[in-house]
């Protein structure tokens, strides 16, 4: 008996000990620097594994919504901070969580700093986004006037009190050497020590620099001098990560186990009852191939301890509840309908969103705020 | 007041009247033609919308898991297809279900036939799946020999009444004109029609046939001698079918309201509440733009009446909570952060699936069996 006989339908399936091991050894290496370690929960977005994370002795977290906020709030987290630009239409919700745990916004917008200031009477800390390549949110080091208007306009704010600087070099994600991943983090960490310079010239002193993104966080040898680190995905990692360097496949720790449902040995190929309501329709490169949805091992021990050399195709599309499985050496004799496979998914957060609970090796249900 | 000033975060809006209208359209397009309506229900996923389906006579319905077999099966509905290949894994589940309602199977696989058919005790139908192109699930043509076995062993079956031959000729997805499609359709035709006359010749007579995809239901004019129909895309459409010129517009029932959380006039680019979470990742192609998430347009009236000359943008990229919307008129001088704009979703069944549920047009909610 494995955990795989348990299993009759897609289910996430989460090694604690791979998660834990991510997480030990990327805590270890943010202390050592003397940094602040605030680890994005986006990426797994459940009560119970924050625990680990407490156990370790964190107590300052990163969420990308207010209903992520309010379910950490929930859980006895109070010191949180919404790595999302404000949305003002939520405001009930911003004073509640205002009153009950030390929050923290991202502002890119000042119409925004006065609305928000305006309506909250408890102290928030606010935080500057800016964007250093990502091209996404934020605003960009040749916007220093803006810059400098929102630094002023937090500062004369009653309830907000002007922390620092905040990026996402999301752009680390397109790249796939350490080198360049590694330079990323230089330009974009030059970048906020720039802005950082200029506004303690106009007098704004103790300003922090807030960084984050998994690819840097692990490949990066110096963080140099920010403050603090909010990587999420590190946890469990991904074929994504995995791709570009930044991870092993063994480390990764969650995988999608899918009953086969139809076999095709003469294409190659066998059908899975795992589509895009599972695994998201995020994508990965695999060789010559622009997007495939996941790559396929088969199980082996309950303790999945496959690595590279055990995967057996990739997931070359996905419908809403199929997944066309290729295995270029061949479909192995023993697959059959009914045959379970594990799929390491190409994004583990989007992943983790669609499937809304995790199963752990011992089949206990692990929940989230989802489900 | 209107129905806008209610939604504070990412809210899927359904048409009603849309929707209905969509239906009665198809519907009266089948049934003039005497054929079998068998819509399918994974697009909508809700009881409360099945009812649409009641009121105007449909008593067989079209789904793509078990789960969903049940939850309708719940509600009512006593005849049903899980038109997805069968999962020898929830036997248990199907057991149950066979017991309850008349059910139909699809089936490609000889040993899934003689399995299903030990287990259960009740009698269902049993559908061969073929595949006439989409490449994905089913036999094909030239694999006749196997097809005739399955037929072989669906007749010697004690529980299982060989009932047809099913397809989904869901590479009709991949073409943009309507000759195109009804190419698709004819071909696909042809070929059931010519395993049609290859097992009657065998000895199995009255063989039906059930197709069905919303492309060709809604453009191809003559079914000809097709016995069933089941798309299900139809009901609210999505810009995939819009691209296609497969509906109008106006006749998508769905959008996804989103707030505004900051605006980039300079680069015109707004980025709003509203994500790979909301939306799914699914894609449609704009002008040059191979991979937009999604049309943008502004609210308007209660009803939304807007046309293809109100699209003000579109979606070009997607993060788990962000969306970044490009404007290439510029962004229009009222939206601020905390403005709500429109998302006309790029496939309605997954972005359905993401958000789980439905706010109406009087600000009521329509549940699924998600959420």
């Amino acid at each position: 008996m494995t955990i795989f006989s348990s299993i009759h339908k897609p289910t996430l399936l989460l090694d604690e000990n791979k998660a834990r091991k991510n997480l030990a050894l990327l805590n270890e290496k943010i202390l050592l620097q003397g940094k602040q370690f605030r680890p994005h929960f986006k990426t797994h977005q459940s009560a119970e594994i924050g625990e680990w994370f407490r156990e370790i002795g964190i107590t300052k977290i990163t969420v990308s919504s207010i209903e992520m906020a309010i379910y950490f709030a929930d859980h006895g987290w109070d010191d949180i901070f919404i790595a999302f630009p404000v949305n003002i239409l939520q405001i009930e919700e911003i004073i509640e969580l205002s009153k009950r745990i030390h929050l923290s916004l991202l502002f890119e917008d000042i119409s925004t700093v006065s609305f928000i200031d305006k309506h909250i009477f408890c102290q928030i800390s606010g935080w500057i986004k800016i964007d250093t390549g990502a091209n996404r949110c934020g605003l960009r080091s040749d916007q220093f006037e803006i810059i400098a208007e929102l630094a002023h306009e937090l500062e004369k704010s009653k309830n907000i009190s002007l922390k620092g600087l905040i990026t996402h070099a999301g752009h680390s994600y397109r790249f796939k050497t350490a080198e360049e991943i590694c330079l990323v983090y230089d330009q974009s960490v030059e970048t906020l020590l720039g802005i950082q310079d200029q506004l303690n010239q106009l007098g704004y002193s103790n300003i922090e620099i807030s960084v984050g993104d998994t690819p840097s966080s692990r490949l990066v040898k110096d963080f140099r001098n920010v403050d603090e680190l909010r990587p999420g995905n590190f946890l469990f990692y991904d074929v994504q990560q995995y791709q570009a360097g930044v991870c092993q496949l063994e480390e990764i720790a969650v995988t999608v186990v899918c009953p086969v449902v139809a076999v095709h040995p003469e294409q190659n190929e066998v059908v899975i009852y795992g589509g895009a309501i599972h695994l998201s329709k995020d994508s990965h490169a695999w060789g010559d191939i622009q997007n495939a949805y996941g790559l396929v091992s088969l199980p082996a021990q309950n303790d999945w301890g496959w690595d590279d050399k055990k995967i057996v195709g990739y997931l070359r599309s996905l419908s809403q509840e199929h997944g066309v499985v290729v295995m270029p050496d061949g479909v192995p004799d023993e697959i059959k309908p009914g045959s379970l496979v594990c799929v390491y998914p190409a994004h583990s957060c989007l992943t983790v969103q669609s499937m809304g609970k995790y199963t752990n090796l011992d089949g206990e249900t692990i929940h989230t705020l989802l489900a």
